[in-house]
């Protein structure tokens, strides 16, 4: 691992440091120390470790989820940012209490299945119930009227893997919306191959929504040998029957913080960079990779460009309150600053893991690509290919930003291979985080926070349409 | 993975045809078309797939393990078996109901634990109480006397990886005997790290035992994340409580049977090759790796003999009981047929999972050594190689074996570099076998079974020491 440190520290040192319109050369040494200083710092990986460990999993509303609020206020003030503050944010509380399931016929068998967020409970004893399979949400949705009543719907979709997690949102579909097309049918209870891309035995939170006027029915995923497992009964062509226990509470309306640190700006302050990633975690692992390392490399980037120098607007790291429960706390923060969100000169959210970022692309106005190709010279010592698409989506957390007007938005793409082998697990924990990888994701957010803040004139979104 | 078996099959074809004193060219012959013939087969992977789909887990006793034993003689009787019959066993039965754990301080975490085999159970509110950290059991055993009063003692050894699982017995000392340790000092409980390899978080099961005169305490492996955690936890120097509960029930004496199925011999009938795996398994998996596969493989290696011909001696399947809570079908077996343990003439089990065979030994007289190399050099063309040091060990279900006489032990060493990743966990699943190794294994098996049955003159035991 230390090969590839010391490779892209050579190779750094090699970058360009011929000037443009945008960046003198001292900026474009500036640059370079802080891609060093980045690539050199155990700062992120030693706030992942902090956060994970002494907090750990932190599902919005729980006694974790306050304490992860007052961890992350501590750092940024420890770590010494100007301006630390809390924004709150509400979102729909939910809880789970206890998850179990089994395989009744035709042979008993354990059956590794989690609750999907905002799922009601099963009675005390769980529903049995006989088990009919759907390869896809269409082939539910095409089932004739009643044809499921008191039965347990089951979609075996299976995820595609990619660098992307261009699998992830067609098979989020039917964890969204799986459960209303089969009460609808009549079915009992459902249940769905986890979106997960694993080959291990953990079963894939996440949220999932009931519609107004359709029974709420209990709202499962199974791990994926469990899927096979299922899959392989059904096909003997005997009846097969599963127990689902889940004990779960939707608590009503529930608060928590967008926890916000900011280093101020020299010429324009009140223009800023806003990188960030979510604090909140579902509560199954220990939310790693979802979202410890977004938070942990985006406030060690802001740090280490404090360190060099303050740039000309200000780096503002905006934690995120209940992403996972619906984008609660990105909501409530584009709402509060809505009329100031032509302040916002970049936009980037850390939500993907931690897998090297291998990727650059922007969102921006025409007149602005000079500053991005600029940032994407220098990221090129990190082997962070610049893709000229212009059309980046950011993080889920810029969703309701996107949604609101037009703003420059980047992306910084980490290779998500294996993304969907951990994500909304338990097995979403500290080990799963490779060191030098979040070391080059932090130079990455750090070399790209820093030129957007500092560059001659400001990046400008495109029109709006 | 059809490379894989298309080389095979072309290395196959350029096998040594020369005679020697022991096998003349029909029979080598013959040995050829075995090994296409279990080469090109699914039968092992169909029977693997049959039993951990439609049985699942077998822990000895339960109504699984029932199925299983009517699952294997029914196959037995479908294949073809010409004699097929059920031999009793007793083993002290244990029952796993419930198990939960977690972090109560400094911070509320789920702590993934498995409750070891023969672990008493908590009291039904689970155990409280501080965790005192030990690196080894030597550790453990070299505290003062009443040093853990009202304390959870905790083993954190991690095991070694190894291609011959050489790390695990060190490990395993832990689980044996730790919690009589702890309670020698006063603990009310005991945990360990997983006697595992994996970087995921499942605990690892596996027999533990108590003392007499030493109060039982419960017992509980931890997964390695988990392990991790507690020790970083314990290292930032505050106190660390976990809750753990298990509730588990000792049964008394159980009942079930070593299912065995032999194809007879056509010159010395009562003379026999033994090969086999154990049919029992935890209750957390499927026992897919552990032993599924030697049970399937073995089972189709008999099979693929009998279709080329019946060798001079007989081939015996043995498919033992009760292996995980102590061996208890093989030491029933050997004592059954303890006055006619010489007409074993070469034995071996399969219990190491079912990636491929890399290598061949023996332990035999030196007399008999010119036909261990005869079988090496047939099984040469499946990338066995021969492993000189006539010092084989056999699988564990031969242990009694070995104890109550000298006998022709034979190891067909499987790769075990990953097998500790999913040993013993919820994880050995169907889908962790590799059906072109499962090949692989049943041709090697079917090889070294045709050839020790079909040798011109008998393999003989080392003499008795």
């Amino acid at each position: 691992m230390k090969k590839i440190i010391t490779a892209l520290l050579l190779a750094s040192s090699f970058a360009a440091h011929t000037t443009n319109n945008e960046f003198t050369a001292t900026q474009l040494q500036q640059v370079s120390e802080l891609r060093d200083k980045a690539l050199n710092s155990d700062l992120s990986y030693q706030l992942l470790e902090s956060l994970t460990t002494e907090v750990g999993p932190r599902l919005p509303g729980t006694d974790n989820d306050k304490k992860a609020v007052a961890w992350a206020k501590a750092q940024f003030e420890q770590l010494g940012f100007d301006k630390v503050w809390l924004e709150e944010a509400s979102f729909p509380e939910w809880r789970r209490f206890s998850e179990s399931g089994k395989i009744i016929t035709p042979s008993e068998q354990p059956l590794h299945l989690t609750a999907l967020g905002h799922s009601v409970s099963t009675p005390k004893a769980g529903i049995t119930a006989e088990v009919v399979l759907f390869e896809t949400l269409d082939e539910l949705i095409a089932a004739p009227a009643n044809s499921l009543t008191g039965k347990i719907a089951y979609i075996n979709y299976k995820m595609n893997r990619d660098i992307d997690g261009n699998g992830y949102g067609p098979a989020v579909r039917a964890r969204s919306t799986g459960s209303v097309e089969a009460a609808k049918k009549g079915a009992i209870g459902y249940m769905m191959r986890s979106v997960s891309t694993a080959h291990h035995r953990f079963a894939h939170t996440g949220a999932s929504r009931y519609q107004d006027g359709v029974s709420k029915i209990p709202n499962v995923a199974i791990a994926n040998p469990d899927a096979d497992q299922i899959a392989r009964l059904i096909a003997l062509g005997k009846p097969v029957k599963v127990n689902i226990n889940i004990q779960t509470e939707d608590l009503g309306e529930g608060q928590s913080y967008n926890v916000i640190g900011q280093f101020n700006g020299t010429e324009n302050p009140e223009q800023y960079v806003l990188i960030g990633g979510h604090l909140d975690s579902w509560d199954l692992g220990t939310g790693a990779l979802d979202d410890g390392a977004g938070v942990a490399l985006t406030m060690a980037a802001a740090k280490h460009i404090s360190e060099i120098k303050r740039p000309k607007r200000s780096v503002r790291v905006v934690l995120f309150a209940a992403e996972e429960l619906g984008l609660w706390g990105a909501k409530a923060y584009f709402k509060q600053h809505a009329n100031e969100l032509d302040k916002i000169v970049a936009a980037a959210e850390s939500d993907f893991g931690a897998d090297v970022v291998y990727g650059f692309e922007s969102n921006v106005s025409a007149h602005s690509l000079p500053i991005v190709r600029a940032i994407a010279k220098q990221l090129a010592p990190l082997n962070v290919a610049y893709i000229a698409k212009n059309d980046a989506h950011g993080g889920p957390d810029l969703i309701p930003l996107k949604n609101a007007t037009s703003a420059a938005i980047f992306s910084l793409h980490q290779n998500g291979t294996d993304y969907f082998d951990y994500h909304h697990t338990a097995d979403d924990t500290l080990d799963k985080v490779d060191p030098v990888k979040l070391k080059q994701n932090t130079a990455a957010y750090a070399v790209f926070a820093f030129m957007a803040a500092d560059a001659k004139t400001t990046i400008k979104a495109k029109p709006a349409k």
